[in-house]
């Protein structure tokens, strides 16, 4: 736009965002600032806040504003089981089934050696220091069941295993509330393998 | 997310861009805290700035630092020919063209019934004091070619019209490099008529 560098520079700024070019760019400053500046100010120390006091848990490796994330902190859940997850989404979904009251660990990323990312990139040797605490029995691995989140859970399976813990992985099989004639081949093929 | 509220606030604080939900808020949010903070710094700061000086000009209500903008301010622009857009964005794209010398006004926004946005919305009266100061001998209608735009155009040209100004409107025809087997009927029906 002409005429105004503030503009420009938001519109700049607006493009680091995942997913957004220049029309998506354009498009959300306009309206920001044609109809919704005190959204625009409450994002801006949203931002601000975040960068500045969000760190990861020492433990379990999420986002948390404390040392300790609450969950890590939670006297009421079961200390000896370990469940590693991609991402904090992963958790949140995790959470919101109300069917585990076990630890997490957040690998936040997974290993993708085509993007160059290896075990030291997504904490591994963290992880096999926590699960190897003592207290940790079980390791449950929620890793996506993309070709990138097998792969991680095969190479922390194997890992873990040698190290004398016992380690599972979430069930694959026929979702909830679907039709057989409708879930594609793969599922069903391992539905009928991990029968029970 | 459980355990961080600065994390939460940030996801709200992004549903409030237009076209982002709770999923993309929480994959920027992401993006931003785990591999670039600086660029949600430099976001705060953009926001934070544009939110509190960038307002509209006076003359021909795009927005701008200053009072009046610099295109406004121009001295080799043609003062006598005034085009008007619904957005920046399309102000910006005839700009491109440096095919037009003249001056603009920017609608912000379009006449939209079903939306409840009506003449005194988009600062008609502004429009028509700006038209007839007596310099501009030309209005230009630029606004979209959509159902609003062109009804917005209508209203527009009618009133200048009725002060007796010469109103015109850009050309619809056959976009440059289109082959006509594929251009849409419509479009083509537009262009026999207008054949120059």
């Amino acid at each position: 736009m002409a005429g105004s560098s503030s503009l420009d520079a938001l519109v700049q700024a607006l493009r680091r965002l995942p997913g957004v070019g220049i029309k998506s760019a354009q498009r959300m400053a306009f309206h920001l600032l044609q109809h919704d500046r005190e959204g625009a100010r409450m994002l801006a120390r949203a931002l601000a806040q975040a960068a500045d006091n969000i760190k990861h848990c020492e433990l379990c490796h999420t986002f948390t504003e404390s040392a300790i994330c609450s969950t890590c902190l939670d006297e009421r859940r079961d200390h000896s089981k370990l469940c590693v997850v991609e991402t904090p989404a992963d958790q949140s979904a995790l959470e919101r089934t109300a069917a585990y009251k076990g630890l997490y660990f957040v690998l936040m990323g997974k290993l993708s050696p085509l993007d160059g990312i290896g075990p030291k990139d997504i904490g591994l040797q963290k992880l096999f220091a926590r699960a190897t605490d003592g207290v940790v029995q079980e390791v449950i691995l929620a890793t996506n069941f993309t070709a990138e989140g097998e792969a991680t859970a095969h190479v922390i399976g194997e890992a873990l295993k040698s190290r004398g813990l016992q380690v599972t992985r979430l069930a694959r099989g026929v979702p909830a509330g679907s039709e057989l004639e409708y879930v594609d081949l793969g599922t069903i093929a391992h539905a009928l393998v991990d029968r029970r």
